[in-house]
């Protein structure tokens, strides 16, 4: 975009908005220039911050005009490059949109705009009761975890985002505002718009407010660590437990040298093997029986220690000790960027690829731990990576590739949680083939000059162009 | 379609499959001219029925070729005309794609053909001691059951059609074959097509392969009536047992008229009082501990009479008996033919709108029942109408008309579960607003000589074009 171009745009923008909701200073653009992820950021030509639907809409316009990119951006957190504004333009802030809107008890909805983070909304949904239960690692903001299908640790029980969406008010590419669903617990009317732009990574439009469905916080709750001599013995425990019926609401994996870095970082004193870090949530008595057939079957499978935490407290550093996984390998490894893998694989082929990840890593030679909702399928290597040297980089992204084609080729996903941002579109032909076309289809239909968030998901230039 | 035009469609389609896949058969199109609604037949001009994915290809190619319309058919069960070719043309019957083609008891999946219906399947699963939890009223095929992203009584524990699937396997408007997804337990990558081809009631393409979720049958299963001195005060109860987060399977609403049909239909001698069907699955002490809880709720909102179906025969009687209840109007009045409405509302809404329906039942003087998935918002009035009788065939119109409003001015939808077809088409604009222009480009995206069951969802007449 020229210098002249962009003064246009800046002027068109603080016409509609204010003066203070639209800025070119470096530094805020450079905090716009990134995520959470290695890759490489960019900078937009503008950051805007507005505060209503209608603003949103008079950006989107604005956008069309000057055919100038828009890029949606909440706090930030994505790991695959999602928000880096990979043809510059305008990036939307949507730190000022940040109120709960409406908590619905009777209904187990609440209504937030999109700026609103997790833990703001727990704190709230609280006073009722209530919970919502999609915890990514980081307290991220709800539109962009709507925008990622983002998911976490409860997802074994309650589902991934797009589970929890009712209804977006969207703003779409022409300015339009749409909502895509209703208050309704199930319809069958229309096409379904809600699972459409539910993982759309702000390449469809951007969401002004988000209907979601939250959760009574359980009456009881029982938790355990359970660890074993090797990473194949606690996934197989683990396809055991689902087979078994046991409605478990969360189960995760840590390997060894993530057990150490959690002990590390959070203090703890986790026996440093393979440990599943379980909890079941439901009836006093039914927790009770779901609780010994568990120890049952994870003694079965080579489980030498089983450890219950029985209070809240305990069971709160549990889980903020696997929250906090991803930065206790960021602290321990000052100065390198973390790489994380995030293939998902039917639950029967679980355990031979996370033993051809641990294989793998050893293979090239490289640090990192294995983690993953070990329930879904689905689990990460972190990797610590200095990107400064080359030879470490190339190894990563081989690393990288052969996760990615091992989970292909058995029925996975090349994204389990995360999206796909910059990092996983090269994979996009090879996981949905013809089906792509369809989704191009799509794009081009709501979105014809590629303005949102060009070059995420679909990149119109591998196939020469969008369609 | 000039009777030349259809003989030269008729020797492409036997020169690409076989002559004995083709018909014109009058008694053949008649079968395929309606469903088991009250809307008005209309016959296709030829039926074919393919055995591969490759030969529904070839049809829509033939489709495409000709600009001849193509409905699929399964079973005709559809209660809103979604199988009326509304345009005529070819009816694609998928009665000979009927296989189970693959039970995976370790990931949870089964993989069948379009014309696989859900008692065939749950007969093979039983096997693996697996179960498919969706169970419309009807015995439908799982190719018609995505189609309109069907539900029923386990809903508000298993969730709708399009929570199970995983991949499908369609043959879009140009016949190319396309897969929506894979076969891990969730994935971020992509748009998500899984969703939006689920409900799309063959207007985006036609299914020839599903890829669904199945779950082990429950170790411990409780059933139970509860009886109430009224509706309200029944679905009052079912509020409080969802707030009080008891993870009931299956709660079903029949009414003092519907219970009074069941007994005469299925000789049963159910207590004629609005009554709740309900069941509970989980382990035994669990069970016990959610019956009990469940028992002093009931009580609690004036429930005189509980009775528990503790054997298996008393259970099957028990929801025989509810899926039953439409045959059993049917073969009370005969001669009459059947009209279901079927909105859904927030919770919070849902007394108000059964004793609204109630009400205009009584208000217009008609027959007629009340029954409803209640946990999910979801409810049916069954009217009996003479077709021959304009003035009751206004009335229930005017009946449908009512509910219809009552349920979308408070944030409901038009269709819970039997979806848009021909009856809830008008609705449309004021269910989606600027959301059906959305719905609309998709349509125009991938089917643009609208020839994919045209005039079903979307009417592009009634904006003129579609877009």
């Amino acid at each position: 975009m020229t210098q002249q171009a962009s003064i246009q745009v800046i002027q068109h923008l603080t016409s509609e908005l204010t003066e203070e909701q639209v800025t070119v200073n470096d530094t805020v653009r450079e905090l716009h220039g990134r995520d959470e992820s290695y890759h490489t950021e960019k900078l937009p030509d503008i950051v805007v911050f507005p505060k209503t639907a209608e603003e949103v809409s008079k950006i989107m316009k604005t956008s069309q005009k000057f055919k100038m990119p828009v890029v949606p951006f909440g706090l930030g957190t994505s790991l695959e490059g999602h928000v880096i504004p990979d043809k510059g333009g305008i990036t939307i802030d949507f730190s000022f949109m940040n109120k709960v809107i409406e908590v619905l008890p009777e209904d187990f909805l609440v209504k937030v705009q999109p700026g609103v983070t997790r833990s703001q909304l727990n704190k709230e949904l609280k006073k009722y009761g209530l919970f919502f239960s999609v915890d990514p690692g980081a307290d991220a903001t709800l539109g962009g975890m709507v925008a990622t299908n983002a998911s976490g640790t409860t997802t074994v029980k309650y589902g991934v985002m797009r589970d929890q969406v009712r209804n977006l008010e969207v703003v779409l590419a022409d300015g339009m505002i749409v909502q895509t669903g209703n208050m309704a617990a199930k319809s069958s009317s229309g096409l379904h718009l809600n699972g459409l732009f539910t993982g759309s990574e702000g390449t469809l439009g951007c969401f002004t407010e988000l209907t979601l469905r939250v959760y009574g916080i359980p009456e009881h709750v029982a938790a355990a660590r359970a660890s074993f001599p090797t990473v194949d013995n606690a996934v197989e425990a683990v396809v055991s437990i689902l087979q078994a019926g046991i409605p478990i609401a969360r189960v995760e994996l840590v390997d060894e040298a993530s057990v150490r870095q959690v002990n590390h970082f959070s203090e703890t004193d986790y026996h440093e093997q393979p440990t599943l870090f379980l909890e079941f949530h439901g009836n006093e008595e039914g927790l009770k029986q779901d609780v010994a057939f568990t120890e049952e079957i994870v003694t079965n499978h080579g489980c030498g220690q089983i450890d219950f935490e029985t209070s809240t407290a305990g069971r709160n550093r549990l889980w903020e000790a696997r929250h906090n996984l991803a930065y206790a390998f960021i602290h321990g490894y000052p100065g390198k960027k973390m790489m994380v893998t995030d293939v998902c694989l039917p639950i029967s082929k679980l355990a031979g690829a996370v033993a051809h990840a641990r294989e793998n890593l050893e293979t090239l030679g490289m640090d990192g731990g294995i983690v993953g909702h070990v329930g879904d399928g689905n689990f990460h290597a972190l990797l610590m990576i200095d990107m400064n040297d080359p030879e470490e980089v190339a190894k990563a992204a081989e690393f990288n590739e052969r996760i990615v084609q091992y989970a292909l080729e058995r029925g996975g996903t090349c994204t389990g949680e995360h999206g796909v941002g910059v990092g996983k579109l090269k994979y996009q032909q090879q996981e949905h083939g013809n089906a792509l076309i369809v989704m191009e289809k799509i794009k081009q239909a709501l979105d014809p000059d590629n303005l949102l968030n060009p070059n995420k998901i679909l990149k119109p230039t591998e196939r020469g162009a969008v369609l």
